[in-house]
């Protein structure tokens, strides 16, 4: 599969589409399947007991899957996500960022598919599992 | 279905329990089926074409039905959330808040399953629809 | 909404669709949000205890969300399936049929959006509740 | 990971406990991530256009995923699937059997989650990816 993006121009990208966000990630590398994503876990993502918070795990799915739909199609798509599904499997470890792997399982005309596997930063035990379905534009 | 918390017991319950994110929500009632919950949506909400994001929408659904399923079992319970499935379906009205209305399907012993359609206020088409489930734990 | 195939329409298309699997099938009504549909259940869909198969209940699920997808958009179109979740919530009645109340949420140019509530006959708490994303194929 | 059952083991618990359908399965591997196995075509799983029913597909997923939560905990349990989301991505292979590689992310004291990745036989590209939630009944 040939890539379109590489690290640096994912990095450049977060910062110039999400200026809201781009601070809490770091793009850890391109991989053959996907993208992995690390996300900054800061005071106000924390839930009671220390948890991260459940958008913040979904968001960091979300961008992880994002950036490697981009890394394989190119910076010009303004895809959207139409489908999320996500298991919360185990308690996050407190003040570690959270890294999320991505892998593109199909990337169609209209819709690219894959998953992503959260895990709190040096543990192997995933937190979370999510899948998610983005709608891509007609290119031209 | 007999409540255990009405509608100022459980905004009381926000406040306290979720200090960092109590001032988007509003419970705007507790109804036969669940909860219909109202967040604000601010400019750090927004993405690229003014759309709300999709964590913000995550939020708002698991907190109307972790509110609905306190409203049922009452403020002891730490309930964590194990599942969620999301469908985008609409782009949300532009400087409009989301309702979401949650229903609760199943109180079991140990898990709770139901779900939520988020709408742009006013709006009669939902902009999402999100599935839940939430991990009891044992009651004495 | 106006409907392009009412009750009878779609238990022919039923007959000639899906000549392995109608017996099973009897559409019950098509609904102002969907179409409601019940299956019937036989020995080879019992797994041990006595419930229903999961990929019956899916099954259900599938097909009621597809008719009602089609009593809106008419029998040409050949819709495939691209993402469901299930929740199973209680154990089905015993030798009781199974009826699936499909709505449609979004009928977009692309994707098809919705859900089904599956009851046993007679009762009123559901024993699954899906959700299901149909792609349709570009109309002329 | 310790494992409770075997290759041999687990078709044998096909055979007695699943006598519906164990005909259509082959446990081809007990893998150290999971299970995978093999689900025969025949001529009622297929549909118009010649494609694999979407609850064939399922059934293969919720088998697989069940064998592997058995190899890890043993025959005494009746778990049940509580949860399930499929994403259907290409039409599978005509008169090809399909194989699930099915991986165990989360063995809980009450709760097994997992997903598993569905392909036609003798392809690389995958068909569909299921994740599952299982319930465990209290161990003694």
């Amino acid at each position: 599969m040939t890539l379109k993006m590489d690290q640096a121009e994912l990095a450049a990208f977060l910062v110039t589409e999400f200026p809201q966000v781009e601070k809490r990630f770091k793009v850890l590398s391109v991989t053959p399947d996907g993208v992995d994503l690390r996300r900054a876990v800061t005071q106000s993502d924390l839930r009671p007991g220390g948890t991260v918070s459940g958008p913040a795990l979904f968001g960091l799915a979300d961008v992880a899957f994002y950036l490697a739909v981009l890394s394989r199609i190119g910076p010009e798509a303004l895809a959207v996500t139409t489908n999320a599904a996500i298991d919360f499997m185990r308690k996050p470890a407190a003040g570690v960022p959270v890294i999320g792997s991505a892998r593109v399982l199909k990337l169609g005309r209209a819709l690219a598919v894959g998953d992503v596997l959260l895990r709190s930063e040096g543990q192997e035990a995933p937190v979370a599992r999510a899948s998610l379905t983005y709608s891509i534009p007609p290119r031209s």
